[in-house]
Parts: structure tokens; C-alpha cells; sequence
């Protein structure tokens, strides 16, 4: 029975809540906030559950195993380097941290202390997205793009642009689907409203290999998109998270190269390039809530002092590439290159 | 009465055929192809139509008042030079020509003589991209964002990349459908087939406003995609060429910006930004075939001495961006300024 | 402040039970449900609210001034007429009652005792209902007919056939947005296990008028479907209930009918029919929970002694319908007035 | 080497032409239409061919060995019947007769002449329907239902209603498709146009089994549906025909019937019935046009004294269900027995 404390009960946190009370190997023992309104509906639905906004009070009771952070990104650091300090395990929401140093001195701190640092990945405890990682690594050959675009008419948001906000979920989830990392990043954008961040990006990604990955994120679109399409040489995989029930579409498409790629004229060059068209078929997928799924997963973790699937070194990844890509979209596409991140990781 | 060859009789040319012996002020004098075989055909269908492998012929050829160019495009330039020497104007598949030096030189020749220089950009003559236009001229307020997407599986071609076989159709829209033009561009890609050209790429534009455009092509997707969504201060349109008949959607949805954009604090800031979704419109569309409109105006521009929609000028501006984001492809996104074809349109 | 209790716990109750605590007007009494352990997780969650399984104890109970009745269909007539004896206010899920006469009762008790009788005909409440009643009433012309599809993978009931729990919806609807009610009814189907009623079933409902309405019901399709089309002589409508945001678009298309409908041969004729299409819109809708905004309108009946948008009249001629179609279906589609229920209502 | 005529060159004698003179094991001989304009433009188009307005003078050719029927419906008997009289083979358009006492006669005299006599049921040879059936007959277990939509804005006929017009091509589809033939018709419909057939209209077709079957055909709907659904014990599949690509889909979808179906209570019976879903597939389809297959095959059968798939009893099954609709949508869905079209076939 581990003992959690929830940080912040903004827009996430009663998500938190409402998974860790129903969880059968966890205890809710308190959620923080600085605003007693908020805590104030906790109090009602869950009367035993602890409020408070006083971190240190959270800090100092030892039935708390671990907190879970919900909190604005600027501060996921510090909260999550006292809990450390003070011996709990760690929950936190994406991004991990406010930059890649930040997010590295987390890692070094979860690791010295042998506690369990967990990201919330959410999307990759979906079935959606474990059903994609089993059909990339089993059948798509080498893969040639990650393509994906998530748009609608969302909130603009002042402290963080739509990168940050928007395409942490694709590479998070690009991060757990794809076996290699990617090495340089040329990013585009545009704020509409003076003095705020960006509302539209567009960022690609490099890797050693020939795999080329590119997000589009918008908070200005008149239609809700969440696509992403991943092509390889043997199958070709379409995920869109709006379909109710066929998210995941495995099409066997594709070309096809034949012998020798040396090229002596217009038909010997036909000869080589071959299409291909097949069946398409959409795997049935686990429905399960992933959040619950994941603090399930985290729970276990703690218990036997094992890693989580999205742990510190995942978050940091994923945060060096948000970092990278706010340099280059301040240069209008500058490529920057992440091999720093990669020696870390 | 206007005399037309046609030179070049592979993919395009039977379709500049069909439509130039169907229309009523056009004479269709002869064909030209260097293949014999594809000729013949001609000669069944059309048998009062001349046939020859000789373009010098052609040129001689007093009946000829117009030649169409639908050859690859690394003779379109020599093919259209020698045409206006002879006096003849010209009607020219696109992109116009090979690089920007060519499209410029192509202009000035058809200035110089006062000839009629046209560029197939055959998207700009249908219905839905006229209506495009219409709105964003009349309701659409300050532009924001132009975004395409035109994807499939589709045939490799070795001689040009992806961005000169597909986005070349985006690039000829944008520029008819708005008013300002791209000052940079930045663009990434990658090749899957050794020693060929890119099969998938990504293009933003920059211009001196706060517009932003992006072009995402790809012939290696396992789904077809043709749409494009232009975001607006007061209305949002999605064009979906797909669509069988709505596709073009108008959208009253966006946000609005109120009072002094300054920012005092949260909730100043959310105040000023607020979000409007109203009703959806699909206007009706004008659905005639686009390429015999278009023949049909370039006659009567013969025939008036008059500038076609898609001029030279048009064509170079093309052209332009094509080699610049060649350019910027080659350097992973390194930004490449249009300045000096703006200097010339 | 009107004082209700909830008579049934089972699928719908906790939907009334939330909107009935949440509105302002309202003040939830009591929750009734033979299963003790249902109830239970009422009072976890409203600890003020008491919780009974005893029905005489809810009627002797001077604080409740309405009961909302969402037990199993058999048990509606009953406990809604003992309600009304003890002169409470009656909100009941539909269908209203197992057969037309039990119906009749329920409306005459009503009556006789001035009391509110409210039949839970949601969907008439929502957003796109309401506006499409609207388009009917001020711009469709002549209503040709009316076709609704309601089909999915769904649980098969056995003391209900497909037609009670499914096409009650299509009728509830289009008794409220089609101002001419049907006079007679065909209806066919099948039940694909052995004893059990009809798993999928199609309904034909003939008017005075040359209106045709058609539904389609199906527990047993691999697909869900929600569309309605409704075809007028101005405008025609498709409602699709499955669509996020547009669930309404109105076409501006059609036939004209111009002139003498007489023919005198096939000239004549064709020139008499003419097609029009033109623009496509789908309004923005009314995104409001339909059941909250039913239950205050209930309570300002109860208050001001109104009669509810879905009174027991409409209640009784959408199970009129529903007791002819299930009497169609035992005889392949013979044809079954409704004239009696016209008298009545 | 078959020789055809073609009879009738109005909307579809075009596609037949096209066709035959594609096929290399047939020589078209001449087109023969009463209207002298229409026929000018097969001679432009093919000079060697024959034009006639005189029927006599084709039965009189030695050289025409098969004629394709493709005039209006009431013409079909007498001139197939002449035809099969002058000992020529007969490939007639659909629906093959007026009623279904022509469509015996004939049947009964391709019988006696030894001729080859098909129906044009195009559909049936398209890679989407073939598919269809193989699936039908291999994996759907018991099928429990056919349901078919044929909705469009279509252009009214006034000889013919939209069953003749529309539902023939669901018909000669089911025909194909499902093994077992129905034994009664119940059809409902409307005319929105005094004195002119009916404009929609709704089939149900009863078998032995339980197995039930639906088409709705309309002309004036405001969108165009061409959909199928077919449920079966084991399987279910959606058939759209707009689909540009995935035109079938194969649900492993269904309810599973476990044990002995006797009722002992609701426990019991929800034990009994199961819900099981599981993947999608969309199989890979033959993209051949489907007339110039039907062609071939029609000379094979010539050639080697074989029946066709679509034979003259396929032809007659489907008048006689059309004749049966007919007598149905008169009385209001009143059911009307198919057996002695049963005892024919």
C-alpha cells in the first residue's frame, strides 16, 4: 500500500485524485494546493483525504510514499527536488521540467537517492499507443517518418508556447514508439498575439539514420486534428486518436526496392521502384483508462525498485527536444543539434 | 480563331488536346512528340490534326498562332524560347521552367514581344480555388496561417523531388489566393532511395507580416490527404479536394483580440483574448473543368493583348521558392530569403 | 424550491440524481431503489440525501413534490399513478408506459388532478434538436420525409424488443419536430435469438400528407450510426448525432416543381422537374446538457402550472406508435392505423 | 472472334461500345439506335463501324453473333426475343424485363435456342462485390442480415420508380451475395410528385430462415450514401462503394450464443448472450472495370455453350422480387410471397 499525496488541483490533479482513489494498492493521504476553494470540493467527495497548502506539511508525513505533481511546469523542479530530498517518490506531469537542466539534475537526484522517478506520459499507456509500439517494432521494417499533427481551437496559454503545450504529447509518444533518438531539430512557428509565445509550430527531426519525424501543433485551427502517420518500408501505420473505435489503421503499403539501386536509364530505374498495395486492418485495442493503468504501473515501481516505462531519462529526452526546438524556432528553422541530450540519456 | 500545337504527349498533353479541339475559338493545327506511337494515337481520334516529331516545323507553321508546352520540365524553357522567337505565344505546363534564372529570362522575352505568356497552374481555375480566393479577399480579415497538406502513395520520379512535383500545386495556389507573397523559406525533407531525389518534405514560409505558411508533401503515404486550412482573424476556411462536393468549408471560429494587448496579470490577459465559434458555411461551387476555362481565358488574352491570371510573373514567383527550398532542403531548414524575386515580380 | 425524489437507481437514475442536486430550483429529497447496495454509493456521495426501498415511505413524504420515475418500463404506470394519488408531480423516463392504454390512464390522472406529468423525452432538449425543429418549422417548405437510422453493437435486451428501446428515441424526436402526426404504421424485423424480441427492426409511418417516415433500429451492426435526413421541398437536413460539432447541416437542395404537373409527353415533363443546390450550413449549436435544462424546465411547470414541451400526450403517442409497430412486426409489415390515438390526443 | 451489335446508345450503350471495342476477342460490328445524331458520333469515333436505325438489319448480319441490349427497360423483351429468334446470343441490360412473365419467356427461349442469355448486373463483377461474396461465403457463419442504402439526389425517371431504377442494383448484388433467395416482399414508399412513380422506397425481403433483408433507395436525399451492411453469426461487413479505396470492411465483430438458449431468468440469459469484438480488415480489391470483365466472360460463355453468372434466371429472380416491391408499395407494405418465382428458378 503506497501513500500519495497529490500536488497542484488545477486542470490535471482531480484526474489524480479520482485514479489513485480507486487504485487498491494506494492510499490518497493528502492534496496541496494554494487555493482553499479548490481543496474544498476534494473535502467533499473524498471526506478521510487530508488538505492542505502547505508543501512542507506534505513533506514532513511519513505516511506519504509519494507525490504526484500537477502543478504549472515552472515549478515541477523545485516541488519535485524537495519531495526528493525529503524521500518520496516522484509523479510528474509533462514536461518533467521548465528545461533540460532542470530535468537532468532530477534524474541525477531520483538516482542518487534510488527512488522512483516517474514523467506522465499519459498517452503511452494507452492501448492506441502500446498497439503502435508492438506493430513498429514487429513489422514495419525500417522506418522512414513520423509525421503528426495536432490542431484544434485551443487555449492560448501565456507562459508556455503550443510546443510546449501541444507537441509534448507527440514526442512522448514518438518517444516510446521509435527505437532511435533523434539528433538535430529545425523548428518554425508564429505568434499571432504580441508579447505572447508561439500559437503555431512546426518542428522536424533528424535522426542518424534516414528517418525524418515532424510535428505540427496549432491552437488557431477551425478543425480538431490528432493524426499521425509512420511510415516504413514493409507496413505504414495511420493513428487517429478521434476515431471512437479504429484509432490505429496498419495499411501493407509501401515501395519496394529491387536489386541493385544503381540507376542506368529511365527503365532500369522503373525496374527498381516498385509499389505496393494490400490489405489494411485496425487491431482491436485494450479501452482501459491509461492514467489508472500508469499509477498502477508506478505503484509497482516503488514496490520493487524498478524503473517506469516513462522515467526520468524519457522526460529529459523529451524536454531537451522542447528546448532545442524554442532555440531554432527563435532563428526561424536553425537546425540544433542534440547530441548533448543523447550522451546524458 | 485562335491556332494551337500542342507539344509533348505524354501524361498532360492528351488532356490540353481534348480541351483545345472542344473549344469553340481555338483550332487545334498539330501535335508534336518526339514518339511516333504516341502520335498515332492522336491521328485516330483527331484525323484532321497534323502530327510531327519536328518542333522546328511547328514553329514554321503560319497556322500556329499559340503553342502548349507539356513536355518534362527541363525543356520547357528551350521549348518556349524558341516558340516566342518565332513569334508564337505561349502556354506553359508548370512548374514554368527548370530554375529561376530560366522564368526570368522567359519573362522578359514574352515582354520584349509583346507575347502572351501563360503558366498552367490549372488548380487556380477551379471552383473551389476561385471561391477560396473570394472569401479570403472579402471576409477572412488578417491572414494568419496557410497550411497544406498533399500526400499519397504516388509514383517515385527521378529527375525532380517531391517539392517540384507536388508542392509546386500548393505554391501556384497560395500565391492566387493571397495577396502578400513569401519573403523566406525554410524547408526540410528527406531522400529513402539512395541517389534520388526527396520524396517527403516540409516547407514554411515566412512573409514580412505575422503569416506563416507550410507545405507538407509526401509520396509515400499510406493514405491519400489534399487539404489545406487558412486561419484568419475573423473566419477559418478548410479546403479538402477529397471532399466530392463541400470542399470548401468557412468556418466562423477564431479568437478575438480585445482592448490594449498589454499584460497586467492573468486575468487581464484573459480578457483580451477571447475564443468565437459560430456557424460553419459550404458555399456552392462552380464545377466546371478547370484546364478548358483556362484555355479559354488564355485565348481571349491572345486575342485582347491582355495579362492571364497565372503570367510569367506568376510562374517565376513559382519557380522562385521551388529552387529556394531546394536550397534550404539541402541544409536541413537553414532559412533562404526570396528578396530578389520579389525585386523582379 | 421544489423537493424531488428519484425512484430507480439502476443505468439513467444517477444522471438525475446529479443534474437534480446540481440545479438551483431543485432540492433532492430521496433516492428509491430496491438494491440496498445501490443505493449505498448515494449516500457516499450525498450523505444529506436519504435513501429508501420503500416507495410508501417516498409518497407519505411531505417534502417531495415530484417524483422522477426511472425504473424498468413495466414498472412506470404503476408507480406513476400512485404518485399522482398522493398528489406528487411525475417526471418519467420514456417510453412512458408498456401500452397505449396504461398511457391514456397515466394522462387522464394527470389531468383530473391538475399535477405536472413529464415524459423524459431527452433528446428533444438538446441543442440539435431543438434547432432543427426550428429549420423545419421556418425554412424547409413541404416535409417529403423524414429517415433515421439508429443502429450499433448493442446490448440485446429481452423484455424489450429493439423497437422499444432504440426507435423510441426517433419517435420522441420526430413528434416534437414534425408538426403532422403519423396515421398509420408498418413495421418489419427479426429476432435473430431463439424466444427473444426483435434484435433489428425498420418502421414505415404513414400521414394525411404525402410525408413518409422510416426508422431503422439494429442492436446487432458493426458500426455505430446516428443519422437522421429530413427532406423538404425548400431545404433538407442531416442530423448525424455522431458528429462532434456539426451535428446539423441544412443543404440547400431539391427539386422545384414549376409550373402545370400535368405531362404531355417527356419534354413537357422535364421541364417541369428542376434540380437546385446550392449552399450547405451547419449552425452552431446549443452545447447545454439536455437533461439539466429539461429538469428546469420541469420545475417552472411545476411552479407556474404549465404544461411540459413533453407532456403525457406526447408520451401516449409515441407508445401508440410503438404498441401499432410492435403489432406490424408480428404480422410482416401489415399496415396498423393509429387513428385512435389521434382521437385521443 | 464474337461479333456484337449494340442496340440502343443513349446513357450506357456508350460503355458497351467502349468496351466491346477494347476486347480482343471481339469485333464490333455495328450500333443500331433510332436516333440518327447519336449514332453520327460512334462513327466519328470508330469509322469501320456500322450505323443503323434499322433493328431488322441487324438480325439479318451474319456477322453480328451477340447483341447488347441497352435501350430503355420496355423495349427489352421484344428485342431480345427477336434477336434470340434470328439465333443470335443476347447480353441485356438490367433489370432485364418489364415483368416477370417477359423475363420467363425469355429465359424460357435461350433455353430452347441453346443461346447464351446475361443480364448486365454490372456491380456483381466488380472486385469490391466478388470480395463480398468470398467473405459471405467463407467466414460470415449464418448470415442474419442485408441491409442496403442507395440515396442520392438523382434524376427523377417517369417510367420507371426508384425501386426499377435504384434497387435492381441492390437486388442483382444480394442475388449474387447470399446463397439463399427470399420468399416474400413487404415494401413501403412515397411519390413526391403527383401522377409520377414512387421517388423513395423501402424492401424488406423475408426468408426461410431468419435471415431478413433491406434496401432504401431514394432519389432526393440530400447527401449520396451507397452502403451495405451484412451481419452474420460470425462476422459482419460494411460494403461502401464511396469509399475510394477500403470499399469493404470486415468486422470480427458479434454476439455469441453460448449453451442452451432456454430462459431461466435474467442471469441465466445474460450468461447466455455474449458481445465479442475484435479486429478490422479491409481486403486488398481487384480494381478491373467491372462491364469490360462482364464482356469477357459473356464470350467465353459464347464461345464454349456456358451459362453466365448473371444467366437469364439471376435476370428473372430480380423482375420477379422488382414486380413483387411493386404490387407491395400499392398497399402499404402489404407482403407478397415470391414462391412460384422460387419454383422457376
Amino acid at each position: 500500500m503506497i501513500g500519495f499525496a497529490v500536488i497542484g488541483y488545477g486542470y490535471w490533479g482531480p484526474n489524480l485524485v479520482r485514479n489513485i482513489a480507486e487504485l487498491p494498492d494506494a492510499r490518497l493521504v493528502s492534496v496541496c494546493d494554494l487555493k482553499m476553494d479548490r481543496l474544498q470540493s476534494v473535502k467533499t467527495r473524498y471526506p478521510s483525504v487530508d488538505i492542505t497548502n502547505d508543501f512542507e506539511e506534505v513533506l514532513r508525513d511519513p505516511r506519504v510514499d509519494a507525490v504526484a505533481i500537477a502543478t504549472p511546469v515552472f515549478a515541477h523542479f523545485k516541488l519535485a527536488m524537495q519531495a526528493m530530498m525529503a524521500g518520496k517518490h516522484v509523479f510528474v506531469e509533462k514536461p518533467m521540467a521548465s528545461n533540460a537542466e532542470e530535468a537532468r539534475r532530477m534524474v541525477e537526484e531520483a538516482a542518487r537517492r534510488r527512488l522512483v522517478l516517474a514523467v506522465d506520459h499519459t498517452f503511452i499507456h494507452t492501448g492506441a499507443v502500446r498497439k503502435m509500439r508492438e506493430i513498429v517494432e514487429e513489422g514495419l521494417g525500417d522506418v522512414y517518418y513520423y509525421d503528426s499533427v495536432r490542431v484544434n481551437l485551443g487555449l492560448f496559454q501565456h507562459d508556455v508556447s503550443v510546443v510546449w503545450d501541444l507537441a509534448v504529447h507527440d514526442l512522448s509518444i514518438m518517444d516510446y514508439v521509435l527505437a532511435e533518438k533523434p539528433v538535430a531539430v529545425s523548428a518554425t512557428g508564429m505568434s499571432h498575439v504580441t508579447g505572447e509565445p508561439e500559437n503555431i509550430a512546426y518542428l522536424t527531426l533528424f535522426f542518424e539514420s534516414k528517418l525524418i519525424a515532424h510535428i505540427h501543433v496549432n491552437w488557431l485551427a477551425p478543425v480538431k486534428v490528432r493524426r499521425t502517420l509512420i511510415g516504413g518500408s514493409k507496413k505504414m501505420i495511420v493513428y487517429d486518436d478521434l476515431e471512437p473505435s479504429e484509432k490505429i489503421k496498419v495499411y501493407d503499403k509501401g515501395i519496394t526496392l529491387n536489386g541493385n539501386p544503381q540507376k542506368n536509364g529511365e527503365k532500369v530505374y522503373q525496374m527498381l521502384v516498385g509499389y505496393r498495395t494490400g490489405d489494411m486492418y485496425a487491431p482491436q485495442l485494450d479501452m482501459t483508462e491509461a492514467l489508472g493503468r500508469e499509477l498502477g504501473q508506478f505503484i509497482r515501481c516503488v514496490e520493487n525498485n524498478e524503473q517506469p516505462i516513462a522515467d526520468g531519462h524519457a522526460g529529459l529526452r523529451v524536454v531537451r527536444i522542447l528546448e532545442a526546438a524554442t532555440q531554432s524556432l527563435a532563428q526561424r528553422g536553425r537546425i540544433v543539434e542534440l547530441e548533448q541530450a543523447r550522451m546524458i540519456a
